[in-house]
């Protein structure tokens, strides 16, 4: 543990001996004092279901093999991974359906903050969705695109599925899954199916169970896929931007609010109001005006869509406050370290929570409502303003690390790049490079940090030896944190890390498109709501290939996967046929069942598998593996 | 620990040293082997919610007072709670949803195998919903009220209260919850509502996330009440009935097929089907035909409709397999112990399992679709039947203990029984009685059973203790169970305990409705999904008197509570505004913010609070002072 290095963030290397000077506890803090962590936990041995409990299985064989009740290692497992699962689901449906709801709104005249940003992208949602949107009233059509996504979380029957799951895969997909018994028909249902048939004395068949979790993952795909989608129809469909990342985002003179969360229903407002109060904070004496900065996802939401800069990821989001240059902390949903609050005490900062649902004590609290959007903006921004009157300068300490990173990569933004290489068949491009091998395969970086490993080290090195080997490397939520931060979202990079070939089709397109240069080396997709912005991509690709997803030589990996939403979205990934990487051990190795069909039998039964290896070389070599694997499945 | 006694019930305690020569374990032996439990987990403060973690709080104050991320103990604690109040409503409401979809079909014309056996209750229902059911085909009301049911389950209005919770409170209950947003709109989305809110970086504010776990309740409540309801539709209102409970049910010449679990729609059709089967069951030498008896609220559900008899309740499910007489042991779904069909391999007893969702490794599964219902229940029928045959008589040791049980005593029974003291006004002479207190109050006794302490004695003690005082006493679930078997539902146990007002009143409704005699003292009231029934009759009277259920002598009490559901209804029984006791120490003792929250400041909020006492004696204390105080508040 000691001789583990917390990051190779330099900014977060500079502030964290500073913050144990001062006496300030970082996360690392924590991760250190809570040493040993419970090693039946670690396993995903341990029940707490019900009150005869807590239980726990001994992984040496001597003690208890059963709980209370008789459930076995592999069911407390299966059962423990499933609720992981649902979790993450609704975290991100929650946000799907705010989204939708909204677009409800404004496609019924209401919350006046918000537009129809992306008509065209509504009216292809649309014909997605099989709803005729030709010559229909773009208000009609987001009315009917935001009924038709709510249908998703309200149908009852349970033989129909998901719209949103089953128009974006492959029709081959869609009757796998079906087949198998998991494609949802419903989020909130299949939610209420898992945490109920995970209750004590119900499902305790541990591959069942398993297939109960599949069935709550794709769940979570379909509550991320409409969220992305009717996010971009409210504010835009992002189109690349340069712009920077690192705390040396922070401006001395500026009123820095921070937007850190998931949720652009806020952020998106915050930054219309506060672009229009800048005179109000030059009048309070900050001579830049105000200068706003993401952290985590709504970071990467108001990046991709409006530049602003990523002041840091998950994992270092304390140290933004212990630059002593932060005014507001502006939190929406998930997260959000509780421990921001007591932190912000030792300064200035004010911590100003917005959702109902997600309040945190010690924070100012100001809610947020669309209908009244703009007001609640406005007050936020007073508050931040208000607060940088307090700043204390001699405690204000902005490390000077930022890197240039190029954001912006949606699907769109990627098609749109490929039209100028080939305007007839944008595809084109990228198969046939995909073919010739000059693109060796496709790799998404997904997820969260993790105090387990150095921070951000797994995403680069792993992204480095893939670049050699040619793979085209995309990235989302705090994994494209990290690639921002360490100046891997660069057209340097490209030129410094990737293969020959790579490099060069990264040119071709690049220079194709406007950039005077190669693409950078990770492409920006998003947050880490963001994901299936890839699928999309990817579908597209196997649908022109005539193939399923699992024929692709595409992999996914999440190096530091942290949160439930993670797991779900690993999940679903190994659902449409991903080999997805983990390089965290996963709470689940107290099951040989759960470990062998998560790694292997899901390989026969989906085509995707997990691959959990902690050593980034290593986890290179097996994704480059998986990827020469696919390629010779498909004799290229 | 070795010295506490592991049951009252003398079945169970003349089982137990049986298995243990024959080496076979039981929950109880488990239970022992598990000691110590983990003192983290008890304490409710070990966070498993995200892959930084395992984290826990050290409760002397000497190690981490906050997880990686930085979440308190309250936090902590209050996130787990929730999350076990939400997979109560899941496990219950997939229940209601189960029954009301069933419902559409009948409405619909389809599932020959189910029909509307309670029309007046049917359109009594579409009047409470306000679907004005008067002139209505039977069969379009069927399908109306199911659908109004179902909206509980999709609504995306926030606004809108479910309807099953909505029109079964007072006025001013909806009112009071409404405000402090805790009425929900729609069960499934309230359950994503607080798996999201409880995701990492979410709501970290012990209190607000103890809100969200009172929605959740109050979601379980409309789960349950709709479940409830719409199961006597179908399948009858119960009505009192004479039967027997305990293991000495099991008969030596039948083939015993225990039905298990809770949902109804099974085993309604599986009695239909066996009773029919006799000859077959004769044929293959069982003298007696078949023999059909219950286990846990599946249990309750054949006893309360059907006088089929109730072999045990939960603890003791294994013993039932242990007597050797049990050739089929059916299985629905929640509280079924996995132990059961490992054990089941030392005996020829069949485990079968019979829902999708509810698997068990080692079961027969032989999957029940309500289209094809006849068919299914016959095969099951036919497994029992050959399983009889291999029974090896040398291990048949059926304990010669059953006790006399009334059950059946659904609201609309307890009504009909008081309309034949009053016709006119039914509800008179039970107000009257508690008014000029000859009953001093209502104790409903409802939930589980748990190792951590003796079985049902608990139960027993404290309903003895309160019968002197001159409580009525109402049971469900493994509550109803303890009663039955322990000999308390009989008209002797009124002779034997009910103080000498109580006993009159029983005496007096009791002759009058036709009973030869008092009442029993406690009246069943069906399963643990039941307890609504009990709140329709508090209602009723709180109504008649102008007041809301927290001004009124009734109180709650699950002195073994061990499922999540039981968490669950507990805390809609606070929400609604009764002191409810728990006998066992829930696992919130880590926090003293939860702690207070749930046992003190509760009161302020909703009338309603939990009460902690594992002395069963001290309990009824409790309980007693608590209806004291309200008659008092009263001025009665």
């Amino acid at each position: 543990m000691s001789k583990m290095n917390k990051t190779i963030d330099p900014a977060v290397n500079y502030l964290l001996p500073l913050a144990k000077k001062a006496g300030l506890e970082t996360a690392w803090d924590r991760y250190e004092a809570m040493q040993p962590q419970c090693g039946f936990g670690e396993l995903g041995i341990c029940c707490r279901i019900c009150w005869k409990g807590p239980c726990r299985i001994d992984p040496f064989g001597n003690g208890p093999q059963r709980g209370v009740c008789g459930a076995d290692a592999h069911t407390i497992v299966a059962r423990n991974l499933s609720r992981m699962i649902v979790a993450g689901a609704a975290a991100h449906s929650e946000h799907g359906r705010h989204v939708a709801l909204t677009l409800l709104e404004v496609g019924e005249g209401h919350a006046p903050a918000y537009q129809i940003k992306d008509e065209q992208k509504l009216r292809d949602i649309a014909e997605k969705l099989n709803l005729s949107p030709a010559g229909k009233d773009i208000k009609q059509v987001a009315k009917e695109v935001a009924l038709a996504s709510l249908e998703d979380f309200s149908r009852q029957k349970h033989s129909i599925p998901c719209n949103w799951a089953k128009e974006t895969m492959s029709a081959e997909r869609v009757d796998k899954l079906a087949k198998l018994g998991v494609m949802p028909h419903n989020i909130d249902a299949v939610i209420t199916e898992i945490m109920g048939r995970t209750h004590v004395g119900c499902d305790a068949d541990a591959v069942n169970v398993l297939l109960g979790g599949l069935k709550g993952a794709l769940a979570d795909y379909t509550g991320m896929y409409l969220s992305t989608e009717l996010s971009d129809v409210l504010f835009g469909t992002p189109e690349p931007v340069v712009t920077a990342a690192n705390l040396g985002v922070l401006k001395k003179d500026a009123v820095n609010i921070a937007v850190h969360g998931h949720n652009p229903l806020l952020s998106e407002i915050i930054c219309d109001v506060a672009l229009k109060m800048n005179e109000e904070a030059k009048k309070a004496g900050a001579k830049e005006g105000i200068n706003i900065v993401g952290i985590c996802c709504t970071g990467n939401e108001v990046m991709m869509r409006r530049g602003i800069p990523l002041a840091t990821n998950y994992l270092s989001q304390e140290l933004a406050i212990i630059t002593g240059a932060v005014d507001a902390m502006v939190v929406d949903v998930q997260c959000i370290m509780p421990a921001i609050t007591s932190l912000a005490e030792c300064f200035h900062t004010q911590v100003i929570t917005t959702m109902r649902e997600n309040k945190i004590t010690g924070a100012t609290h100001i809610e947020f409502h669309e209908d009244s959007a703009f007001d609640s903006a406005k007050k936020i921004v007073e508050v931040a303003i208000d607060a940088f009157k307090r700043r204390d300068n001699r405690k204000v300490n902005i490390p000077d690390y930022k890197q240039t990173a190029i954001a912006g990569f949606s699907a769109e933004a990627i098609m749109a790049a490929l039209s100028k290489v080939n305007a007839k068949d944008p595809l084109k491009p990228l198969i046939d490079n995909i073919v010739n091998g000059n693109i060796q395969g496709i790799a998404l970086f997904a997820g969260c940090n993790n105090p387990q490993v150095t921070q951000d080290n797994n995403f680069i090195t792993i992204a480095k030896e893939l670049a050699k080997n040619n793979v085209l490397m995309l990235a989302t939520g705090c994994g494209a944190g990290a690639f921002a931060k360490n100046g891997l979202m660069t057209q340097e990079a490209t030129e410094a890390y990737a293969g020959d070939s790579l490099k060069a089709v990264l040119t071709a397109i690049g220079k194709a498109a406007g950039f005077n240069g190669p693409l950078p080396l990770v492409l920006h997709m998003g947050s880490c709501v963001d994901n299936t912005r890839a699928v999309k991509v990817a579908v597209a690709v196997a649908d022109n290939l005539g193939v399923d997803l699992d024929k692709l030589p595409v992999v996914a990996s999440a190096p530091e996967a942290m949160a439930e939403k993670a797991v779900a979205i690993g999940t679903w990934a190994v659902a449409l046929g991903l080999p997805t990487h983990i390089g965290i051990v996963p709470q689940i190795m107290g099951s040989s069942v759960v470990a062998e069909f998560l790694t292997e039998k899901a390989k026969d039964l989906l085509g995707g598998y997990f691959i959990v290896e902690t050593d980034p070389e290593k986890a290179a070599d097996q994704l480059f593996t998986a990827i020469k694997e696919r390629r010779k499945g498909l004799g290229i």
